[in-house]
């Protein structure tokens, strides 16, 4: 089994489809133009097939470990992999220069995260959340919290944490009892039980900075009072050093389904000192920029695990040889043919392929408009970006690891019987992508945040925005006798999606519960019609290039999968407007004994 | 966690939708009458609830151990628990009173094997496997052969496996290499290695009864050169009692995904003795009746594990208070309310319920029609049964796994971060679940059997018969304004099913390939279909006892759940239909080196 970093992939989304060299006049851009850029993907793909990806069945084979001492144990070669991976400067790619990193824009990053995680995903995690981490002490931190953490954080000298959840509250924030109590020298003792903190504690960095939410006492109930403070497991001396240990201990680890190489804590704090980031009572604003990085970089997870997944199956079926062809014998020379000529097989592999490519052009996309919010020249264009990631990130989060759950499930499919033993790795992909539909928000939040919240903002701008911006697509190109197989379908979904919105607007404002009971199915036929686009962007680019003469089968292969989207998978958008507009009536009837 | 027997469901089936009393003139099911049902029903339920249900936790965490001796230990409590099957004669159910069973109808020991794989679905492999050795024997042996094992396999006294698949092939028997080697005593030696061998071997009975597939030698190549044989690990004395140990043995156990709690064998046949059942050349066809039966059975074991899955789902959605309901509080003096509340999570619950009870009816309407082609007086219904059984087989494997997988994904779903961890049954339901979409031919196999084999068989007389059923149901209700709800939806599904059998008539034809690239989702627009009509009976039945003053609760649920189906699960046959009138061009058009 080996992972083939999908490089060629990478470098076709961002040069042309995103034509980043567009951007190359602004801050970070500049850093990732021309071959610099085929240094980085090259880079970051041999150390993701070479040293993360060996170590992923070790991982989900032996587990971490704990240790009454409260210590952690991660799985032989982790911790000399991550060190590997802050020596090489991985980590400080996407931060700024500022704080020691490389300032390249997060588009890029996610090109490195993506490997990281097809490569590893439980691996990935600890520098993942570090990277959150950091972020939430850039945008809530003092300076001088700056100063102290961010370096540590970018380099990955120092790893970071979430800080979340209690046992009797995962969603609902506002329920956390864990307490603050200020000290006369500004700190606080922070006192609760925190559960699922994934990176909690181990073996990998000499520090681990914990980002905990937490109630400062005498704060007001529920969401508007809770604060977010910044917990190091060794309180940095005056030298910025690791110093005298906390009152913050890992008490024991879950047992789960995957990512077993992940250690995921119940960490107590025992009047743990920590430090207020950002306002009082406002903890719940800077972690929800945390929040918001992480739920792409779910996303990115799945359709990382979905294409190493996806080619452990193609590479299955290459070589299995069972049953003959339906129109003759394929392979005349042996036994049978390769399972790859069965009807069956192939559709699960373009569908997996269909998914995977179009989601990570829909990630990367995303990324290139998170970037564009920060440093466009242009306002419209930075109010844009701004709008465009509010809108889609829960699309990216819900969707995404929906589809890429399934083509990791139809991976194992593939594989028959060796994928439901624990010799292929395919029983492993499925078992850790499964988390990605629920952490940082299930995808059933996802898609409640979508039409509760994210549709209405500044009188739906956004989605207007991005309708329009798919209509003038369709009208640019409506003459285009070679894009007509992109064209009519993506216009077609996206007035479905838009006769959706209208249905919300129009139901969900008389009941509320019209817009939760469309929710999930609104979701579906927004990822759907969003892939769609991503497609006909992709289709575009390729034929450009067959057009100009290039004859690499990479582009012919491109345009028939955008093609196999539009007639396979795209088809399933009438069925989620027909069940979403049935509304809430039937779903809510029965009373609760009824279940 | 408990597992609450579905008995009430099950009686309203057998009772009240197919109304079984009206066969009580037939064998056996004179014994299923009345009073008796009930009690047969509540007893395997106590015994799954109370006996079955506890051990699938432990099964799961402690898996099977085997010994360089050979042998194998199954988890604490299984052997014992075996014991209790048998002495209560819940084995026998099904068997024919010739060799001690009690010859209750197929849709009766369904039941009691639904109760059993929903409580612990390992466990019930082992019995499962027993009576399909026993119908084997029973099918294809001699009289001898017949009087020597089915009364233990019938009891359970003995246990029984299917020895099919070797390293090189699962789905192609024709490619098999054991042998076997014809002696003067009229036995043969049978030598080669059979994998994933469920039950191969254990320490719950006295004796093990294998039923391999094997080449004698000099037999023709392919799957006309297959023979079948019995293979006793130990080989009965004069009087039928387990003697001299056969060279059979377990090499080793399988690592695998879920139902840790059943010993899926390495089997060494040495030179071991093993006697023909059949005719030389002729075992797949034998074995064919076993794979038949164990495909419903497949069927069901995905649908008894997604009720399990839902009941705990529904329970925990009860239990968890997180956020309040979109319509206010609905549990003021908590917290939070309980999560059930929510839309999605409804959703999700009732997405699982009407997969699980439309499933039920439609295995249990199969089932009968099963008994009926058996036992029936009248020639064309035991020729409609037997014309469904095989028409529909594939449709009950491949669309209840899919769906019953889903179901389990789904209630894994509601249990939040919860559902990932092992502490709650959810991970394990969809572990050992996911086999089902594999084994016995996976979904892949059971499209394609449906397409190519079934339909065209006997001039399509079967679907022809099938879909002039549901259009005499259409008439026969087409007036009543009651029933408009769910007549209306299932002409729509069937027209659409027809439509898609018209495709497959014109362009399978043409080129087989297109039946290939449209057999998947011919599979689910037949099983959506299905269980529309099993919906509407559902909601005609029920209906009737509302008309009639009936004021149980039960009835008008039905009757929503049935609404729901319509409303929100049916609506996905028209992606379907779309997604196979494409064809195979595209899907079929990249090279093998493409992927």
């Amino acid at each position: 089994m080996t992972y083939t970093p999908p490089i060629r992939d990478q470098a076709f989304l961002l040069r042309e489809v995103l034509e980043i060299d567009r951007y190359a006049n602004l801050p970070g851009f500049s850093e990732a133009a021309g071959e610099v850029l085929d240094q980085i993907l090259e880079g970051a793909g041999q150390f993701a097939a070479e040293v993360l990806a060996p170590l992923n069945p070790v991982g989900d084979k032996q587990g971490c470990a704990w240790s009454p001492d409260h210590s952690v144990k991660t799985p032989d070669g982790f911790a000399e992999a991550y060190r590997q991976l802050v020596e090489g400067g991985w980590m400080a790619l996407g931060a700024e220069p500022a704080y020691g990193g490389q300032g390249l824009p997060h588009v890029v990053y996610m090109a490195f995260s993506e490997v990281m995680s097809g490569a590893n995903m439980a691996f990935g995690m600890y520098p993942g959340l570090t990277h959150g981490a950091y972020s939430a002490i850039r945008v809530g931190g003092t300076e001088a919290q700056k100063q102290l953490y961010l370096p540590k954080l970018a380099s990955g000298q120092w790893c970071g944490t979430m800080n979340l959840t209690e046992p009797h509250c995962g969603t609902d924030l506002g329920l956390i009892r864990t307490k603050a109590v200020p000290q006369p020298d500004g700190s606080y003792r922070i006192t609760g039980q925190k559960i699922w903190i994934s990176g909690g504690e181990h073996d990998m960095a000499e520090n681990i900075v914990h980002l905990v939410l937490a109630r400062i006492e005498g704060a007001p109930a529920g969401t508007r009072g809770i604060s977010l403070f910044v917990v190091p497991k060794f309180i940095p001396d005056a030298d910025g050093n690791p110093g005298e240990r906390n009152s913050v201990f890992c008490a024991g680890l879950e047992e789960k389904m995957g990512i077993h190489g992940n250690a995921t804590c119940v960490m107590q704090h025992e009047g743990a000192t920590g430090w207020l980031v950002g306002e009082e009572n406002r903890g719940l604003q800077v972690m929800f920029v945390m929040m918001n990085e992480a739920r792409i970089g779910v996303g990115l997870q799945a359709i990382a695990q979905a294409e190493a997944a996806y080619q452990a199956a193609a590479a299955f079926s290459k070589e299995r040889l069972q049953m003959r062809s339906l129109t003759g014998p394929k392979n005349p020379d042996g036994p049978a043919d390769p399972i790859i000529v069965h009807p069956d097989v192939r559709r699960m592999l373009m569908d997996s392929r269909a998914i995977v490519e179009g989601g990570r052009a829909f990630l990367f996309w995303t990324a290139l408009h998170g970037d564009l919010s920060h440093v466009s020249p242009e306002e419209d264009v930075r109010r844009k970006g701004a709008d465009y990631m509010a809108l889609l990130t829960p699309v990216v989060k819900g969707f995404l690891t929906d589809r890429g759950f399934k083509a990791c499930s139809d991976a194992l499919q593939v594989h028959g019987g060796s994928g439901f033993t624990e010799h292929f790795p395919a029983s492993q992909y499925v078992r850790d992508t499964r988390i990605t539909m629920i952490y940082e928000g299930t995808n059933g939040i996802q898609a409640l945040d979508l039409v509760g919240r994210k549709l209405a903002a500044e009188g739906g701008r956004a989605a207007m925005t991005f309708f329009a911006e798919i209509d003038a697509f369709v009208a640019a190109h409506d003459d285009r006798a070679d894009l007509a197989p992109f064209v009519g379908p993506l216009a077609e979904a996206k007035a479905q999606l838009q006769e959706a919105t209208m249905w919300l607007m129009q139901n969900g404002l008389v009941n509320p519960e019209n817009a939760g009971a469309a929710s999930t199915d609104y979701l579906q036929l927004f990822g759907l019609t969003a892939l769609a686009y991503m497609w006909a962007l992709s289709a575009k680019a390729a034929l450009a290039k067959i057009a100009a003469g290039e004859t690499d089968p990479f582009y012919q292969t491109k345009v028939t999968l955008a093609r196999y989207y539009m007639e396979r998978i795209l088809p399933e958008s009438g069925a989620h407007l027909a069940k979403l507009k049935t509304g809430a009536e039937v779903m809510m009837s029965l009373p609760a004994e009824a279940f």
